[in-house]
């Protein structure tokens, strides 16, 4: 049972979002903006991490929803290399600049204050540039805050058959308001 | 020195804001719709959880910015309540339903998964509604990310004298894109 009364009984953060849906409008729009526009990395990549910020955070509703995104884009080796990342913590099979992203975004993800000059030269010399460091600042943020809007009203999870659809169709969609 | 080369040397959000204007214009709507527009909190008590979660994160230009806004709404009586607040974490002075509420944004700004059955019937008990409970969760969970992002990306402080200007300022005209 959620915390609160919801809308609907949907899992995950469509509750929360049918509740309000003035700032729905914005917390799409930012996922859109992030995740599936145009971007230096691929919107696979961007999945990736946001799949990985969730993991680490403990919200499953949302890693296993970006995680099935992340697979939608990614041809099928970087997807047996995601799926090594959540379940073993180990990013062989990423390229080095990914790698040394998904390490800046766990240090972001554990500590507001965790990000050092250290993790932004290894990101660097393994040939990230601005926005690749900005975006992973900025998508590693947002999962912070999409994962305590679904875990702190106590939503529930998706039948585990349902995750590979939302994946698609956010491939296909996206995150536009309107979507269910 | 931030760790991304941004468009302007304006302190805390500013710079990164500049430099993604896409992603700006949903981060702005956002902070509009739950810090400013009507809801069942009160302005000055949605400002003062964003301040206190800033606190408890460590994010120092966000703490000044959302507490020099909280006390441009609260009367002197309760702007010195949150000056205690964010001084020694003693939350008297401000009404019990607040107290919960700061309690269950505590709990969710230290772990995704911190909220639970207890703090949310300890906050019902004290009067808090649906609407109070979730506004708490989302504006703890946003800040999670406005903070990360500020501090992620390694901006600097405004100096001391800024933010009294800064809490009116967005007591008067808002976080509405465009704003500077």
């Amino acid at each position: 049972m959620p915390h609160i009364t919801l809308p609907t009984d949907a899992p995950g953060i469509r509750g929360p979002l049918a509740f309000r849906p003035d700032a729905a409008k914005h917390l799409l729009g930012l996922a859109e903006t992030i995740l599936r526009q145009p971007a230096s990395l691929e919107p696979g990549e961007r999945e990736t991490i946001a799949a990985w910020t969730s993991h680490l955070n403990g919200c499953k509703f949302c890693m296993k929803s970006h995680a099935a995104a992340a697979r939608a884009w990614l041809g099928s080796e970087r997807s047996a290399a995601l799926d090594r990342l959540l379940a073993a913590e180990d990013a062989d099979g990423f390229s080095p600049k990914m790698q040394a992203l998904l390490e800046l975004s766990r240090a972001l993800q554990g500590c507001v204050l965790g990000v050092t000059p250290e993790h932004v030269a290894r990101a660097r010399a393994a040939g990230a540039s601005d926005h690749d460091i900005h975006d992973t600042v900025l998508i590693t943020a947002a999962f912070c805050m999409y994962n305590r809007y679904v875990e702190g009203l106590g939503t529930r999870e998706a039948e585990e058959h349902e995750y590979e659809l939302t994946g698609r169709r956010l491939r296909d969609q996206g995150y536009a308001p309107g979507r269910d």
